[in-house]
């Protein structure tokens, strides 16, 4: 297409604000417009980016047999009810009421849709297994929209539900997925990690993500440089290998620690390492009021103590709370009391003696408690997050993080949904069974954000050729000139016969046009400039930044055979 | 693909209250699954007609230089409220809050996302004209949601503005756009007619409705058997032709009609023809009142009343303004009173004396008011519906009418956004203009619908090829038998190197994929029965029902020649 037709604001100054690199270079090359917090619109380039992301999509979901459907935004309350979500689910689901009254949510995912889908019209053990895809807008009412597209309130989603007779089935459309979502992001362009991850609120046993390295992540990756180990953060568990306690008991000792408050304030002022304080937490797990102890160098992962409790209902106390259970604020607890409250530890509590913990008193802590003479630990688990450099469960080496873009995600769901709307098929014996499911999801819009977060240079973005919006780019020095608008003119015909050509036709200076160019970032550049006369253009590789002169008779070969090398 | 991986639940019996044929065909074929009222989620083969019915609007787009983007569908209410829309959209918006109380309105079109992005980034005159489009999901919260897809509350839309420097240019990208439409309906199939249409609430000025003839239309279309003239009855205007009037003036005389309400009731009470019969209607119109009479054959239009009053503020009053202002209620009201109200009256209302009015006492009437005599008429108009049989405003015959299904709609908005919400250019003087805008837009699950009205028979679907979800079936009569199921799974591994094969594998008896066959429409069928161990299979066209025996050797050839032919 011609330039001068197609609609590419790009821009000299980023707004700020604009952190992540793929934000700015999409503001910047004029891919995206946004219209307000967390929300978008994608500008011709964008859209044709996308379109090209998603027909890589179709093609690798086709290949592993999954059959696109389009399930509506707008999802009445009553399937939301019936799955338990319409309640749990939290302000990030959006919901809105019709002009009766009744009430509906916009779909951030669609379990309950495709349930009851298939729950109607799926009979019998012979349809399955079946896998069914869709790529639509989702919705989600994110506390802090941020990066762009990398944390959006509308977004674009490729999401897919498998149904199963059994395990085994399962875990073959799990693995076929998992293989496809490989390919679609190394097609792409992306270099994307499945790490193990955790299941959260979706419900599920078993989950990977895949994560696109990126300067910056919303997400810690852990991985191991001599194994294929990977996964979030969240997850990754910490290996506990037990040492020695360092000193003989000593007697408990209240002391006054006036307006310390946290562990490295406590640390300083005992002249302590951080690692012998202990940090004190209350939680309330369904309801009921427990305490867990890290030691003060550790980080407690709530998300753990989740999959402990296998509960989503865990908050941390209020200091209201606190105080009217302990009769001290945050920053003076500890589990030596007289209430009927259970303490958890982190594993390496265990490594402690004559430990320093909060006295239930506001400015006082207790030096020298000791398990078992002082307070009693209900159970010790792995309750915190990884540090880098600590050994890896799999036992390849030590912890080594990454920032990641989790750009999709594989997913066993089991029968959390099958039970709780009554979605059955007959078995062969003919009797109703649960379906087994699993769900899957790419988000094509942060695909896009994570190819720009990893193929870009510090003059703009180097597409991919599989999803570059178009293949080549055609510029002319000067168009007023006759020799070099006629001689683009007539290129750009017959180029575009092989390739989604961009005729830079504008009547712009060489300098903004290179620097347009650069930005855009289109695979390769043919410039028609001074020698145009003698049949003579520059054909410039963007990634590489090498450039030929060609004559225009061998251009057509030549820009194949360069072509088909990227 | 398998027919046993693809869901596709097809009906023996269509639920109650489809009443639109391509309704009860698109849920018997297993095309689309009811979620709730005037909501649907399309299975695999409808997702197949979209997708193709979408590549070629976006072929027709890109050839009239039209550069697809995508915007979204939550919009804040701030832009709306720019527009003056936010108020005047009525119920039909849906609304909703953020998770901070921000309103928001879900899209029903798309005028002040667009004029937005653009007033920020278009900047001179060289830039245009330009022409976005987008495919994307609407949400317009009907009252009463009917037809299947044809009147839904999430559809899909393509949508389309264009911004112009000058009427020229808008003139031209406007008849760019009408023709890529006819291209586009007859390219999917579908017998469109343009019609001339009403602007309504949208503002602008000139406006062409596309309408597929169909047997259930949710529009009127007035059409000429001479002419290429067409129109929405909406808009189709009455030429009056006087007649003279029929006999001598005589006293008006106040008479007792008890019980008589509607102007058939009258004329029957009476002994007279209907016609003679005027039915007196009282409006608000920006805040007040008039009365407009017409005969009592006649239908008001209030789309002419808005028309000719410049305003959409137009309501019929209540009963309780009618009784508070006349003192009577609707059925005996007439235009003989002593008030400050303006009286309108259609055309033809000229060609009666001694008419019969309401006498605004509750059941009585009076005979022979005469204009000038009894009432004064502040004016004369078009205010009605044209009658089958009328004269045409082309002078080229006599009304015919159909019903019909818009599936697109073409307008030049003029400046109305632009002004509104202060969207300019810099013209070639460096002045700043407010930018000319259309917009533009076809029904894409509405095409898709309007396709299978017009494209079926008694045993279902018939599909164009241009847009069929798989271009040939595969059915084996038999798979148990080894050697159909052998020549099949040959014959698919063939065929799909060419075409999109179903192949229908399942296990049930021929009758049972026969009629699903037939229901599901694909242009061409190949039969893998009894005469598989000669290698002879038969061929069948879905729309002549012509069938012939093929041998397999022959079959790619045979196969490639129906196809090219249909």
């Amino acid at each position: 297409m011609k330039q001068s037709k197609v609609f590419i604001p790009t821009m000299k100054e980023v707004p700020a604000g604009a952190e992540a690199l793929s934000h700015r270079l999409l503001l910047k090359a004029g891919l995206i417009k946004q219209s307000t917090s967390g929300i978008y619109s994608y500008l011709p380039l964008a859209a044709r980016v996308l379109n090209n992301i998603e027909a890589i999509v179709r093609e690798e979901m086709e290949r592993i047999d999954a059959v696109e459907i389009l399930m509506p935004a707008l999802q009445q309350a009553e399937l939301w009810e019936e799955s338990g979500r319409w309640n749990a689910y939290g302000p990030e689901l959006m919901r809105l009421k019709d002009r009766n009254g009744r009430e509906f949510a916009l779909g951030p995912t669609h379990e309950e849709v495709v349930t009851s889908i298939v729950r109607d019209e799926l009979k019998s053990y012979k349809q399955l297994p079946m896998t069914l895809f869709q790529i639509q807008s989702k919705f989600r009412d994110e506390k802090r929209p941020r990066f762009g597209l990398l944390r959006g309130r509308e977004f674009i989603m490729k999401d897919a539900y498998s149904f199963h007779a059994d395990e085994a089935s399962l875990d073959e459309s799990y693995q076929d997925m998992y293989n496809a979502y490989g390919r679609i992001f190394k097609r792409v362009g992306i270099n994307a990690r499945p790490v193990v991850a955790d299941s959260g609120a979706i419900g599920g046993s078993h989950t990977h993500e895949f994560m696109a390295l990126s300067e910056i992540g919303e997400d810690t990756i852990v991985y191991s440089e001599q194994s294929d180990y990977a996964a979030n953060i969240e997850k990754a568990e910490v290996v506990y290998q037990p040492n020695e306690k360092h000193s003989e008991l000593q007697s408990l000792t209240k002391i006054e620690t006036p307006n310390i408050h946290t562990a490295q304030e406590l640390a300083t002022f005992l002249e302590k390492p951080l690692d012998e304080i202990t940090k004190s937490m209350v939680f309330k797990v369904d309801g009921e009021f427990i305490m867990v102890l890290v030691r003060g160098h550790h980080e407690l992962n709530d998300i753990k103590l989740k999959a402990y409790f296998e509960t989503d209902n865990i908050e941390l106390a209020t200091e209201d709370e606190v105080v009217n259970l302990l009769g001290a604020k945050p920053g003076s607890l500890g589990p030596v009391f007289d209430k009927d409250i259970k303490v958890y530890a982190d594993n390496y509590i265990q490594d402690l003696n004559n430990i320093v913990v909060g006295a239930n008193e506001d400015g006082y802590h207790l030096l020298n408690a000791n398990i078992g003479r002082d307070f009693d630990v209900e159970a010790f688990g792995d309750f915190r997050f990884i540090l880098e450099g600590e050994p890896l469960a799999d036992g390849s080496g030590v912890a080594r993080f990454a920032e990641g873009i989790e750009v999709g995600q594989v997913f066993k769901l089991g029968t959390k949904y099958s039970e709780s709307m009554n979605a059955t098929f007959l078995d062969n014996q003919g009797k109703a069974q649960p379906l087994l499911m699993g769900c899957y999801g790419i988000g094509v819009s942060r695909t896009l954000s994570a190819i720009v977060e990893q193929n870009n240079d510090e003059n703009g973005i180097i597409w991919p050729k599989s999803v570059t919006p178009f293949d080549l780019h055609l510029i002319t020095i000067n168009p007023k000139k006759d020799d070099q608008r006629e001689l683009a003119d007539q290129l750009y015909a017959q180029l575009k016969e092989s390739f989604d050509v961009l005729y830079d036709d504008r009547k712009e200076r060489a300098g903004v046009k290179f620097n347009d160019a650069d930005l855009i970032g289109l695979p390769i550049r043919v410039v028609v400039g001074k020698n145009a006369s003698e049949g003579i253009v520059e054909v410039k590789r963007r990634d590489t930044g090498d450039s030929e002169d060609v004559h225009v008779d061998d251009l057509g070969n030549y820009v194949n055979e360069l072509y088909t090398k990227l």
